[in-house]
């Protein structure tokens, strides 16, 4: 999301990437020194400073890039960008809840939550693809970046999950959103 | 958080708070319905579009109720208060995580998972600690309110932890915040 960003605004090539693993139950002191919740992403300043979570980052970008603006300035285009945001961000939390649930010693596993989390996808998706209609007229912003990398990390992470079973509108969508170039250039070719 | 800007901003009245459980193995149909990520807050709007999360709800508050802007509009000012609200949000976010981690039978917990919480903890309180002389030198608003919420919550559900315990700055920040009248007015006592 935030490298999509990124290449949005023209700002891809002034990021330095540095490969870093964190997992919740694996702090990395590395990044707990910068950023105390030990979460990627985790962009450091010029001045050193340190931001963090990606709404934040990319918010920043947004004001500081090239470009038609991604966040909406007020009104109820702001509120509709940031709560389909929102709702995108939520989708990607529990894809990542759900893979280190998957990642536990069996034992250690929630089948109530296992169970909870396959409903959230569902429902979450339904949604989605019911936010289509509303999506496709307003401008291209922060809402369809999010929603785009949703489905780009269920592509990659959630295949057999078949999310655009039964939703045509979603699957459209992503057909023009993930073939945009700042998409194809972040692919999750070396990604984990 | 949110009924503490709703204080602020003189909008507590115009809300109607709906007592809800919600939990990650628990899914809601009710809520779930209007947010397909099964999470609190979620404020249904007089049109009957349903917003979300905190920080999207906390936004259109601070722009359609009275009073001082809890966010800045822009530039340095704006980006240290939602560095801060990020901070301190992740913060709620992983102390929730925890309380659901010790609410699993204990042959489902994660000892490993467990420890990262208790460092994390310990390190994001030592940063909101370091966070309190530019914090108090700024113009009240959405971080301080978040990082106010933070510690709330630590009291009432961590208190074992005493985390005023050898951070002075961070307690005199809480002795100040917590006396705020939108923070008495909002206290756990009826909360859950």
């Amino acid at each position: 999301k935030v490298m999509v960003v990124a290449h949005e605004k023209g700002l891809a090539e002034k990021i330095e990437r540095v490969r870093t693993l964190v997992a919740p139950a694996k702090p990395n002191p590395d990044v707990m020194a910068l950023n105390p919740l030990n979460k990627l992403p985790t962009l450091i300043l010029d001045d050193g400073r340190a931001i963090y979570d990606s709404r934040v980052i990319v918010e920043h970008l947004d004001s500081i890039g090239a470009g038609a603006k991604l966040f909406p300035v007020s009104g109820d285009e702001r509120l509709e960008g940031l709560r389909r945001q929102a709702l995108a961000d939520g989708v990607l939390d529990f894809m990542l809840l759900w893979l280190s649930e998957r990642a536990r010693p069996e034992a250690q596993q929630s089948p109530e939550l296992l169970v909870a989390l396959k409903l959230k996808f569902k429902t979450a998706f339904d949604a989605l693809e019911r936010e289509v209609p509303t999506m496709t007229k307003a401008p291209f912003g922060i809402g369809h970046v999010t929603v785009g990398a949703v489905l780009g990390y269920a592509d990659f992470r959630y295949a057999k999950e078949a999310w655009r079973d039964g939703r045509p509108q979603l699957a459209a969508f992503a057909e023009t959103v993930l073939s945009r170039p700042s998409f194809k250039a972040t692919e999750h070719v070396d990604a984990y």
